[in-house]
């Protein structure tokens, strides 16, 4: 998430409570989570198991709960519950507004493009030219469509992210201030969840086409030209290259890569990345020829079995 | 379900048109399913493989089809077809009513909360304080949200139960006239369907996450601060205990339980049930340690196969 | 499609620009895809795979990209893109319209169908007596529901086929111009898709149940007394004969039959056609029986790799 302006190292550990370590002039351009974070970007850890690299990663400022040596040329906003003040950064750059008319005033809609009855545009949103968008879908708020992007009936563009802290009270949700971008010529069918990201982007590729029934989580980025077949299901930060395609039913893991060209056939459980260009099958996946071998061999197992008891 | 007073044996037997064995004045204060009866209450039954465990269940008002004799301290109400009868028990006491308005002028809604545009809250329905209700959700009728839940865009808690009666004539539905419990803090995804009671509730405990497009069936019972990802599907008449966490694409058949603590690997099948602090995985379900193992060695079969070929 | 009157093949030739090979007043009274075709339809053919398959089926207007010998008795449109022109066609005798009321004006709805708030009916679409459409479903253009027909909240009948053609600059989409047909005593849980025929219709038969979440992709027909759980997917062009019962979460590839009376077992994956009368587990699909024995033998698996390691 872009701030709409810079803001200061001190400025932003005022608005959290914060100490910091680092000049007070220190410019701060906005926040994003650990695998997408630019330069200007904070970036929040509050387990050890992963403070060295969010030292290490291109975010310039670490919210961290933890007294550690700065990195040459970063900042550090101390904190005692890092999670607690970026839901705090979160809420206080893109607050929580229920939508108060079904078309936003503040949504752009382009030229050509129409609306069926019912639809809800969010605040903020941008949906280009020639797109349909049909009715009873939601565009949440801040999410932006290209030109020619179709949505079928009932689809959620934006919903928040399944994204839970365990406290000893209870989960603490992790809030959504992402956003979802669908590029040119994306199409998804009917009832589709795309999730927004919790900071940054939940991108769809350009001509990419997802059938009915599917989710998508938050902060994955799906390629160009990829097929998605209907219920399949994929988990949050995930890399979906360009021309994947995905039969249905498939489900994927969160933070793992499927590459270019892969075909991965219906059911199939995605447990790892993937590499490109072949086809993949089962539950956990492999390589749908291996698979099916094995599939095969299991066929001949009970009277395999016999055989060897007769010995 | 509770009957809005009492009613004696002798006034639902004449509102169905049933006989009756027991007192005129026997007094009646609800009607419910077999596994979650309390004394007071209705159940019905017209298969004799169920006849004993309705007459020694707590029930005490058996609406049977076949003349046995009545337990001590209990009623029966005799019927050619007790499963129509209930059906007409349900409609007379709860009748279905195509909602007039978006929102119910007889919905309850506390202060802090607040519903998108599109949200649909049946007659009857209670939402607690410091709800968010996001657009296009229905609330439906007579159902009870706590403080603090979300239920986010296009989830429907109150669909009816998916429970048929096989007919000479074709399948004939058990009307559904129970309710949805969300208790506090429980957070449901985009998409979800969350079934009623058929004349019991269908309850989700506090601080329970579901992610998007989970399906929960009739009667099902989910504990407190359970975590349930994307596309899982559970049947009618659960009970999962608290703190269990089903992953993705889980399948859970209907009338099991699942113990405290549980984790369920994604794409699961639970066909029965399981003890609580174990990790499962497969389709069919087993211990994901076994499973695993199993996997392995399914893997090194065709070369096995081959080996004992050439032997 | 039955078109609203009969064209010639010199009408229909000058709308798509096409040449062609027949009578200039060859009679067309419609357009369909090959599996349903019927004499007076066109049907369309672009890959030398499938020339025969259209050149003798009963359609009588091949809409063709290669000069062929004209079948007796029929007649062809040449093209040299017939996906574009058949896309043409569709467009131009069921143009989409964005639904500009919730209500169409154009549609007929029975007496003693009621339909909840923010229900969608599109243009033309025809709903039969005592209906019961609930909160927030879309019923789309063109769509026909029986008598007695039960739609749950924010179910869409009529969303689009998932349909595309590969071409040099990415996806193009087959348009939908057909219709769902729903017949009496069908009842549709909550939150499923249906999408329409592409030119033909999607049927489900008389008194058949679906459970929540369920997906009916383009051109399938369901048969009578079917009852198909939650989360089960079925593909486009599939025949489902009558008294199918299909568990949760199972998928159907495409353009497969499922005899009648057949039972498939949760999470199933059905990848071939399958024989009425049985019942039928795993994925990819085996009898119940033969896929129970594998399991079993699976199970002991590990312990006999053991034992020939020792040997």
């Amino acid at each position: 998430m872009r701030f709409p302006r810079p803001h200061t190292l001190s400025e932003i550990a005022d608005l959290i409570g914060a100490r910091y370590d680092g000049p007070a002039e220190f410019p701060i351009t906005g926040m994003n989570e650990i695998h997408v974070v630019e330069p200007g970007d904070i970036v929040f850890v509050d387990h050890p198991k992963y403070y060295d690299k969010a030292l290490s990663s291109k975010a310039t400022v670490i919210l961290i709960n933890k007294e550690v040596a700065c990195p040459e040329g970063k900042a550090l906003l101390l904190s005692d519950d890092p999670f607690r003040d970026f839901n705090a950064l979160t809420m206080h750059f893109r607050p929580f507004r229920q939508a108060a008319a079904a078309i936003a005033p503040t949504a752009k809609i382009g030229s050509g493009t129409s609306l069926g009855p019912q639809v809800v545009v969010g605040e903020h949103a941008v949906i280009g030219k020639d797109c349909v968008i049909h009715p009873n879908a939601v565009i949440g708020a801040h999410c932006v469509l290209g030109d020619r992007v179709v949505v079928q009936s009932g689809t959620i563009v934006g919903s928040d992210a399944f994204y839970y802290k365990k406290r000893p009270d209870g989960y603490d949700r992790l809030r959504s201030g992402g956003r979802v971008v669908l590029e040119d010529d994306v199409e998804l069918g009917a009832l589709c969840t795309i999730d927004r990201g919790v900071t940054g982007d939940t991108t769809i590729g350009k001509g990419s086409k997802l059938d009915n029934q599917v989710h998508v989580g938050h902060d994955t980025v799906i390629g160009k030209d990829c097929l998605i077949a209907s219920q399949t299901g994929i988990a949050g930060c995930v890399v979906i290259e360009d021309q994947v395609t995905l039969w249905g039913q498939v489900g994927v893991t969160s933070a793992i890569t499927i590459g270019k060209g892969a075909i991965v056939l219906a059911q199939t459980g995605i447990s790892k990345s993937l590499q490109g260009g072949k086809t993949y099958f089962g539950s956990p996946v492999e390589e749908a020829r291996e698979r099916l071998k094995e599939l095969a061999a299991v066929r001949q197992l009970p009277s395999l079995m016999q055989q060897l008891k007769k010995q």
